[in-house]
């Protein structure tokens, strides 16, 4: 046969789809398997968005524009507005969810070769964009010790080198729920002004800031117009990451137009998808009070689970929906199937992201997870159960036995 | 600000959508502009596809598998194999539209700088996945004096490099409407064979084919297993353009496996449109019947009009809904313009499609444009007596003045 491509062969399993066939193997065999993988929330969808595709008006499904709907840009960029952002309707392009905003941004602003700063952990699906784009990811380790807190700028300054077009963050942060400062992203900006670098932000979580904390865009830093390009999906922020339907966010109308080339070569956005999300922009602010205020409470019961396991490093993530833990295994990865493979307790047992799919550096977070807690306080607690249970019983553990045993009588 | 990546720079305006803005200038100053630019047909999307979305149970509109959905893909499955086609439920991925297919399969089968062999002309749009993919577009040339026949073997063998990866067809052809022969096909395939390529298949069109043809696809010709990967759509055959679900089929697991990790980059196609996707699987061959009626009625009207005006090539199509015509003029672009521009018949005017985008070779097609015949025939109609005239007054036009005055007065 011809042979398959470089890319094609080098292109990853995704980080959080690696344990999926154990998965279903435990399924298939008859456990209840807490899925906290993947960042799909059993949040309901807004019965206005899919009312909106109900009742739409059609009978040809046709074609929309490659920047996608003008209805829908406007109102995208009026929710923009009401957040504080400033975006107009000439700045938002719509695209097939985040991922092909996250695909254009790489094609349009770095050349195959180029380098992008990411800190990690980060999205591990980055990588498999970066080897479609054939750009090189250049990581800046963050620290669980710190929280995860954005490394000294000295840590980014001290990478850059002639091939270096790009900073890309997400904010709030997948997997980490670092929330950056408002200081830290102008120190960052101003690190790419210095260097003519893009700097590219993932703002997929924006809403999901807790106690009382509220991210910040890029979009919205001063001086920061020709360098900031917004990577934007409704996935998460509407429980509708089946609808596909994402942005790319920009005032540097360079950018801008060469991305639509890249949308007009895939012609448009999913169009009934798009209804649903042009009702979804309609929502008032006050939607988010009650599902911020229902992952909080999912991510408060989260952190005091993890903390009371011994051996389990866990911060406290300020916003989106995930935890790095450090756990007390000799490796996460085994750990991930064993859970599946070998575990239960009452019959259950949970999946988890091995975090290693999420660092750059071979040989970081080996020991360590990524949670989502998209699923219920009812399941969650079972599933911590599982997994304190797993813990003390688990071939690999490395904690002290001791603490094991204080546990196991306690 | 930082520079724009050559590809960005590089990339394409669509040249089905190149003279859009006088378009929009001509619509706002009150003309009626019927559109023969872009394969947008005005056949109504079966309501089965937009009931299966209206009456879906949803309340959670989450993530699908990175292939499509398991149902889908046995439907699109049966779907070809009551078409004749041995696809099998594992050798199904479904990609987001067409395009999506189109761009894996680059990224699958060749790497950056390698070349793909492409009969001209040909969808435009394949130039700016290339681009896209770092792929370099091999052209050999068909001609309209042979009805844009496939060119000899000899032409395509006569461009093979060590660098050449796949050929790319599109059968039948858009923009010509030319059907490939299954003893085409085999040759081509043999060639591929010879010298281990892949053989890309693009077969949107695979059901309107005209006076009794019928398509032949690339997995159907033995001993192709290796080699042929078909890029499919349900946006013409259902007159669903806007719903961007797509397939890329294969029974080479390494290639299919390779675009699904591509795929789960992505994380799955529009679930909302999958649904519909999945009623159109349903629908029995009869139902192309009726469509396949209507489209052949409109090419009938397309070629008698076309051929009816002096110095007017054109090939009778034998399938899909474009024909590539050759016009007495100086330039097509120009011609395209002004008619926007400059031209009305009791207040309407026609767009076209100029054929140079869909060359590759610079300087070819420059009097051809492509027509899409998509809209009923009283506005076909209405089109070409606006096209008849427009060339009767054209400035740039080249006919003989003796033929022109001879229709004036006829």
């Amino acid at each position: 046969m011809p042979p398959l491509s470089h890319r094609g062969q080098a292109m990853p399993v995704s980080p959080f789809r690696k344990l999926l066939p154990f998965a279903e193997a435990a399924k298939q065999a008859g456990k209840v398997v807490y899925p906290l993988n993947i960042g799909q929330p059993d949040v309901l969808t807004p019965p206005e968005m899919l009312d909106a595709v109900r009742h739409a008006d059609l009978t040809i499904l046709g074609y929309a524009p490659g920047a996608g709907t003008e209805s829908y840009r406007h109102k995208l960029a009026a929710y923009y507005q009401r957040a504080g952002i400033p975006a107009r309707f000439e700045d938002v392009m719509v695209t097939t969810a985040g991922s092909e905003a996250i695909l254009f941004a790489m094609l349009t602003c770095l050349n195959p070769g180029d380098e992008v700063i990411v800190a990690e952990p980060f999205y591990g699906t980055y990588t498999a964009f970066a080897i479609a784009a054939g750009v090189a990811i250049v990581a800046v380790t963050a620290h669980i010790e710190d929280g995860f807190a954005l490394p000294p700028l000295a840590d980014f300054e001290a990478v850059i080198t002639e091939r270096t077009r790009a900073i890309l963050i997400c904010n709030p942060s997948n997997p980490t729920g670092y929330v950056y400062r408002r200081d830290e992203l102008e120190a960052l900006l101003g690190l790419c002004i210095r260097h003519d670098l893009y700097l590219l932000s993932d703002e997929a979580y924006r809403e999901y800031c807790y106690d009382g904390a509220v991210s910040t865009s890029v979009l919205s830093l001063a001086g920061g117009e020709q360098h900031t390009v917004v990577l934007d999906t409704i996935s998460k922020r509407y429980s509708a990451c089946g609808a596909r339907v994402g942005a790319l966010v920009t005032r540097n109308p360079a950018v801008w137009q060469a991305a639509l080339r890249f949308g007009q070569m895939r012609i448009c956005p999913p169009v009934l998808e798009m209804l649903a999300a042009e009702a979804a922009a309609d929502l008032p602010p006050s939607y988010f009070d009650g599902t911020r205020a229902e992952y909080q409470a999912r991510r408060d019961l989260t952190v005091a689970r993890l903390r009371a396991m011994p051996g389990v490093t866990c911060p406290v993530p300020g916003g989106a929906f995930y935890v790095v833990a450090r756990l007390p295994v000799d490796d996460a990865e085994k750990f991930g199937q064993w859970l599946l493979e070998e575990f239960t307790l009452d019959n259950q047992t949970l999946m988890l992201s091995p975090a290693n799919g999420f660092y750059h550096t071979a040989g970081l977070g080996r020991q360590e997870v990524r949670l989502a807690y998209v699923i219920n306080r009812t399941a969650l607690d079972a599933a911590f159960d599982c997994l304190a249970q797993a813990l003390r019983v688990y071939p690999g553990r490395t904690a002290q036995l001791a603490d094991a045993a204080a546990v196991a009588t306690a």
